[in-house]
C-alpha cells in the first residue's frame, strides 16, 4: 500500500456518505469553512509565512511570491469564494430527461457526482480553499495536489476545512491533501484509476503537458489561452484600440488575456500606430511591448506571455486570420473587431474555440460572466465541458429505469 | 512525414468543409452511401470471402468467423441502418443556452462537431459503416481503425462509402481508412493530439486497456459491460427469474447481457434450483452453465464471460450487493428485483452505473431504446457522455458572444 494509494482507499470510503449529502448539510459545512478561514487567519498568515520565506530562499520571483502571498484581503477573498458557492444550487440530482420508452419502462435521467475528482496545481494556495469548496458543493471527494511551494499554507487550509467537515458530521476524507509533493507521488496519482474518477491540472502549459502525457485518468485541461484579437478592415478603430488594450493589460496573468493582435493589412499601419500611441500614454505599468510582425517568430505566436508583451501579425484577409488562430491557438477565447456582417459570422462560424467574439474583449470569458455561478476552470478541450466549468459541469448523470417485470424481445 | 501523420493532415483539411454541411448535404451523402451498399453487395461479398478465407487458415473460431461474416441480410441491414441514421435530426447549430450575460452582451451556446474522431475497433466490418455514418452525420471526420482480419471488407465498404462522398461534392477524407493494421500505426495514432480531437476505441476489456494505457488523445470508453441483476428478498420470483434469463441469454455476447446473478440469502435455495430447471427445459442454446456461490472466485465475477454461463453470488443483504457490484461492475447496466420500496430506492442511488433498473433487464440499455436515435456505443465513464452515446454526445458545444465594443472592468 503506497502513500498515494492510501489517500484513493480514503477518497472511496469518503465517496458515497459526499454523494449523498443533501444541500442543506453541504451548505453548513461551507459556512463553518467561510467562518473559520475568517477566524483562524493568524494561524493561516503564519503558516504562509513559512512558504514565503522558503520562497525567498530558493530566490523565487516578486510575481511568483506575490501569488503565493495570503493577504488578509485575499483571505476575506477566500472565504467570500466560499460563501458565493454555498449560495450557489445545488446541482446533484436535478432531472435533465426522462420519459417512458418501451413496454411502459419509466426512464429518468439524474445529474449526479463525478464521483473522485483529482485536482493538481501550482503554488496559488486560494485554488486549494476554492477547489475544495466547488467539489463539495457538487457531490464531489476532492484530492488535492498543490505545489510543494504552498505546501505550509495548503496543509493550514486542508486542515481547516478537515476539522469543519468533521464538525459537521460528515467524513473528512471528503478532502483531502496530498502532502507527499515529490514528482513520483504525482506520477503514480495520475495513474490511480482504480480511485480517482476525472484528473483536473490547473496551470500552465508545461503542467497540463506533464498531466495529459503520464495520466491514464481522464483528464480535462484548464488554463492555457493562447487567444487573439482580430482587427478587421471595417472595424471602428477607437473600439479595436478599447478591445485590444482591455484584452492584453487589463490583466495580462490570465488565460483569457490576449497574447497576439491580428491586423488587416489595409489599416495595419494606421492601428499600430494608434497602438503604440495609446500605450505610450498610459499608466506606468500598463504598457505592452509591441512584437511587431515581421519580428515576431512562430515560436512567439505560439507563446502565452501572461505578460506586457505583444505579438502582432498582418493578415491580407480574414482567411488568413482565422488560419493563424487556429493554427496557434489554445481553442480558448478569440475575438474579431468588425462592422462587416458576413465576416463577423464566418469568424464565428470557423474560429475552433470555446469562446469567439464579435465586437467585444476576450477578457469576459469565466464562470462567473457566463451565468454559471462560479468556475473550477476554463477548459480548453472538446471532451465534457469546453470554456467555463462551472457545478453542472463537475456533474455526470445516470439513468434510472423503472419497470414491472420487462424483458427485452 | 509517416502514413498516420498523413492521414491525420487529411482529415484536419476535410474537417471545416464537414463541420459546415448543411442535413441536406450529409443526408445525400447517407442516402447515396445506402444505395451503393444494396448495389454492390456482390463486390462487397467477394471482399469479405477473402477475409472469412483468411480467417479459417489462421484457425480463427466459428463464433468470430460468424461476426465476421457479411451476408445479404448484414449487408441490408447495414443500408437500413444509414438511412435509419439519415433520418435523425441533425444535431449540429442548435442552441442549448444563452441569453444577454453582462453589460448587453449576448451570448450563444451553440452545439457542434467534435472535429476528427479516431475510432478502434475490432473484427465486425458493419461498425465500419455505422460508425462512419453517426460521424458524417454529426458534422465530424471519422478515422477508422479496424481489426486486420476484416481488412479486405473495410477496404472495400470504405471506397465505396469515400465514392459516395466525392460524387456528393463532399471531400473523401471525411472519412478514411487505416490500412495499415499494425500495432505501431495504432501506437502512434493514439498519440496524434495534433490532428484527433477524441478516440473511441470500440471492443473487449483489452483493446480499451490498451487505448487508455497508449493514448495522449482523450478517450471515450465504450463496450465493457460485466452487468449484474440482484434479486432481493422480497422479488417475484416469477419476474426475477424472467428478467436473469433474458439479461443472461437473450443475447449473450452484448455488453449489456449480464454475468452475474447476485441472491438474497433467504430466498438462495429456492431461486437457484427453480433457475436450473428453467434452464434444463430451455431450447438447446439458450441454457446458461451456473457458477455457484463457493465455486465462483473474484476472477470469474470480473469476467465478461460474453456466453451462456454466468457466475452466482450470495449476499445476506442489500449492502452486500450493491458492494459486489460497485467491485466487480464495470459501471454498465445493473438491476435489482425487488418488491421492496426502500431497497428499490437505494440501490439505484447507491450503485454506481450508467443505467440502474428496477424490475427490468438490463438489455434495455441502448441508444434507440433510450431514445437516442441511434448510438456509436455504451460508454462506461463518467465524462461527457455516459451509457449510451449518439448524435447528440458526438458534438460539443461553442460560446458566441456579440457585443458592440465592450470591454470588462
Amino acid at each position: 500500500m503506497t502513500y498515494i494509494q492510501q489517500l484513493g482507499i480514503n477518497a472511496k470510503s469518503a465517496e458515497k456518505q459526499t454523494a449523498s449529502l443533501k444541500a442543506a448539510d453541504k451548505n453548513a459545512v461551507l459556512e463553518l469553512i467561510a467562518k473559520r478561514l475568517l477566524e483562524e487567519r493568524e494561524l493561516i498568515k503564519a503558516e504562509n509565512a513559512k512558504d514565503i520565506q522558503n520562497a525567498h530562499t530558493n530566490g523565487m520571483t516578486a510575481a511568483l511570491i506575490d501569488r503565493l502571498t495570503l493577504t488578509d484581503a485575499r483571505i476575506d477573498g477566500m472565504a467570500e469564494g466560499v460563501r458565493q458557492v454555498r449560495a450557489l444550487a445545488d446541482p446533484v440530482g436535478e432531472v435533465i430527461g426522462g420519459g417512458e420508452i418501451q413496454n411502459g419502462l419509466k426512464l429518468v435521467k439524474r445529474r449526479v457526482p463525478l464521483g473522485v475528482i483529482g485536482i493538481i496545481f501550482e503554488s496559488r494556495p486560494n485554488v486549494t480553499v476554492d477547489a475544495a469548496s466547488l467539489c463539495l458543493k457538487s457531490g464531489n471527494v476532492c484530492i488535492l495536489r498543490g505545489g510543494s511551494d504552498a505546501i505550509n499554507s495548503n496543509k493550514a487550509l486542508v486542515t481547516l476545512m478537515r476539522s469543519a467537515l468533521r464538525d459537521c458530521g460528515v467524513d473528512e476524507n471528503a478532502i483531502q491533501l496530498v502532502e507527499d509533493t515529490s514528482r513520483e507521488v504525482a506520477s503514480e496519482m495520475m495513474r490511480l484509476r482504480q480511485y480517482i474518477d476525472v484528473l483536473i491540472p490547473r496551470g500552465g502549459g508545461g503542467l497540463i503537458s506533464a498531466v495529459v502525457n503520464n495520466s491514464t485518468i481522464p483528464v480535462i485541461e484548464t488554463g492555457e489561452g493562447n487567444c487573439h484579437v482580430f482587427v478587421d478592415e471595417s472595424a471602428d478603430l477607437g473600439m479595436a484600440l478599447d478591445i485590444v488594450d482591455n484584452a492584453k493589460t487589463q490583466r495580462p496573468s490570465v488565460c483569457n488575456a490576449i497574447e497576439t493582435v491580428i491586423v488587416h493589412a489595409k489599416i495595419a499601419d494606421e492601428f499600430y500606430t494608434a497602438l503604440e500611441k495609446r500605450w505610450e500614454v498610459g499608466q506606468p505599468g500598463q504598457k505592452a511591448r509591441i512584437i511587431p510582425d515581421g519580428v515576431a517568430t512562430d515560436e512567439d505566436y505560439a507563446t502565452e506571455f501572461l505578460d506586457y508583451v505583444i505579438a502582432a501579425k498582418t493578415v491580407n484577409n480574414l482567411d488568413e486570420a482565422i488560419a493563424h488562430i487556429n493554427r496557434f491557438g489554445t481553442k480558448h477565447s478569440e475575438a474579431i473587431v468588425t462592422r462587416d456582417y458576413a465576416n463577423a459570422v464566418k469568424f464565428q462560424d470557423e474560429v475552433d474555440a470555446a469562446a469567439v467574439y464579435v465586437n467585444a474583449s476576450t477578457r469576459f470569458t469565466d464562470g462567473f460572466v457566463f451565468g454559471l455561478g462560479a468556475e473550477i476552470g476554463i477548459t480548453t478541450q472538446k471532451l465534457h465541458a469546453r470554456g467555463p466549468m462551472g457545478l453542472q459541469e463537475l456533474t455526470t448523470y445516470k439513468y434510472l429505469i423503472n419497470g414491472d417485470g420487462q424483458v427485452r424481445g
